[in-house]
């Protein structure tokens, strides 16, 4: 009995952290998912030690919590994406889609790998280089009232084209990972695996969503849009990891698969609270896995500063070559917005260093990177629309007076 | 990672199946948690074996989520009681509430004490035979369209008293349990200790949501009020393990201070999914410790039906007695409107077992006594509503047409 009272308070004292981290955040402007990172930072094992290192490790009832959190996170994100929208942003989504993965990955990978990792680690390293944070990125224009911009429309575009490619990248490294050197052979089963799992689940399931997807609304129970669809989550969860793919993988196809019925937003109402009770377990958890001590040489600070910047550049050049035709205001835009790093790349992490793949040095370096673009980018962006709006708002009184 | 997987399987297998006992359930006219325990013992290590016992021990990541979710239940309940409401029920309830609590637990005691457990042990298994199941009596009544009955409200009001003494009884029971044997101090320190924490924490915590209640929306997160209630809930789940009295009374206190705040519907409303997902847990892993292979002895059988006879009358006899002022029949609907057991008796029963004080036996038959119970009333009290409104049509008739 005792044990689960002691559990209860790490769950308890987790969930507070959170809260009031992205309060914090939140008042000072900044993603809440950056307050509970940094919350799970000071009261992780290097910082207060209120969550020890045995009791986060890998399989324990926290870290559990936590996956469950993160799987609920892009099924969620799955919800809110679209087959037909995929389709309509059209060709400039999907060129700052592609370029804004292919930059930050190349230069990801030659960066990793002029750092000393052999070639198959320094495309794992590079992967987490590579995924924008559609729900960040999402807020920060939300909260500006700039959804409706030709640019917002890009960039949510291309973020989700971005999270998908990610998302074979990671199963294509994880897989190349596991399975050693890299082998043609072995690339293209990997790649045929992964897109296979991708491409039949997606269509297949949109598809019978469409047609059939009334079915769920037929047990008793009047929460059957989401129990079934939770449970379409975590078979496909586990399914994909069956592929060699990461759970959220599918997750987050079941979200797209469930995004096609008439429930869609009830279900995405249903969803809140739930993201709104597990997501914080794996913010804060990856936030306490964050050693903070490796910060203390100055060679891991130095490495910090180089990432950001590359991180940055990388994408802002990605985004800015793939917008080219909205001119170059529009084009810097959407590669501002493409900036932050964030569940994903946090993810990517995770299972780098419980893979063996990251030393906590590394892991640290690129947790940090992800949160410092995070932090980066919304007072950026602010400004860049607040100049835009202001210069159009004159172009049209010019326009309007004479 | 495999481990991980494993665990999102059985988070999988245990969420479709109580999806599936709890649709099946229904369509029989049983209440869905019947469903779940029973989809629970089928998957469990005693029948199909799907869930293995190391995985549903104490502690372990299924065991915290079916935690996590019976806290979350009794928040729930405490969301739909108000103190108000407890006040304005009046006699009858208070009435049948205590006299609903003694007669079974004086019965139950005496039961087992001539089973041959010691008297302190006695009393904890009489305390699984007392706690009317609030949520299964109302889902009943519900379903059957007679909320606004005078029986129904004193049913349920008599519920709400049922739990809290039963909450009492648990504490005072683990209390003496933990501390040995039958000392008067201790048993008033014990019960003074569970009192006041309930009355203080209840009485001052309700007066401060009532007063400063919208205090919980002043944080940005619009989700504000679910997350500060969901932390008091947690919180109070924790302290109340510390006052030695069970985790589920700190949830239900949380859940009775939050009704009292003006975002009290909202709140129920944003309950439901996350009840929807967490619940099952519970009622899963409950089912899954039924150790079937007990009932192949004649004894419990035997056990069983005797156990599940004196909880029927036992209750019924209670539920009659304290309602006597609603004339014979009205006193027999209260009463089989009573015998329901559900979450609290089956609470009592895997804690019961997790500190030693059960055998796999009588867990087996205290678990399936409440399932019993639940599945006998529903058509009993269908019928007897049934009987009441068609002979008040005829009355009614007669007077209409002279």
């Amino acid at each position: 009995m005792h044990e689960t009272a002691m559990i209860l308070l790490s769950v308890f004292v987790i969930f507070v952290a959170a809260q009031v981290g992205a309060e914090i955040a939140q008042r000072l402007k900044l993603p809440g998912v950056v307050g509970e990172i940094v919350a799970g930072c000071l009261i992780g094992p290097s910082m207060l030690g209120w969550l020890k290192t045995e009791q986060i490790a890998q399989g324990t009832p926290l870290d559990v919590l936590s996956e469950v959190g993160v799987v609920l996170l892009l099924f969620a994100v799955g919800l809110e994406t679209r087959l037909d929208d995929l389709k309509k942003v059209g060709r400039s989504a999907f060129l700052v889609g592609v370029l804004g993965v292919i930059v930050p990955f190349v230069l990801g990978t030659l960066w990793a790998h002029a750092e000393g990792f052999d070639w198959t680690k320094s495309l794992f390293v590079a992967a987490a280089f590579v995924a924008t944070s559609a729900g960040i990125t999402a807020r920060v224009l939300q909260e500006l009232g700039a959804l409706q911009r030709i640019e917002s429309r890009v960039i949510l575009g291309a973020a989700v084209i971005d999270d998908i490619l990610a998302m074979l990248l990671l199963g294509v490294v994880t897989s190349l990972q596991a399975g050693g050197g890299v082998q043609v052979g072995a690339l293209v089963l990997v790649l045929a695996q992964a897109t296979g799992f991708v491409a039949i689940i997606g269509w297949v399931g949109t598809r019978v969503a469409r047609r059939k997807g009334h079915w769920i609304e037929r047990p008793v129970n009047p929460l059957s849009p989401l129990t079934i669809t939770l449970a379409l989550c975590l078979g496909l969860a586990f399914l994909s990891t069956e592929f060699g793919l990461a759970a959220i993988i599918g997750a987050f196809l079941a979200g797209m698969i469930a995004s096609e019925t008439r429930k869609r937003e009830e279900l995405e109402h249903q969803t809140q609270p739930l993201l709104a009770f597990l997501t914080p377990f794996f913010f804060v958890i990856t936030g306490a896995k964050i050693d903070v001590g490796v910060f203390a040489s100055g060679t891991a600070l130095w490495m910090l500063l180089v990432v950001t910047f590359i991180a940055v550049i990388s994408k802002l050049a990605g985004g800015f070559l793939g917008a080219m035709s909205l001119g170059r205001r529009g084009a810097t835009i959407v590669g501002v917005g493409m900036v932050p790093r964030g569940e994903v790349g946090v993810v990517i992490a995770s299972l780098g260093l419980a893979g063996g793949v990251f030393s906590n040095e590394i892991y640290a370096v690129i947790v940090a990177m992800s949160l410092l673009t995070s932090v980066i980018t919304p007072p950026v962006l602010a400004a860049l629309l607040r100049r835009d709006r202001e210069e159009n708002r004159d172009r049209e009184e010019n326009v309007g007076t004479p």
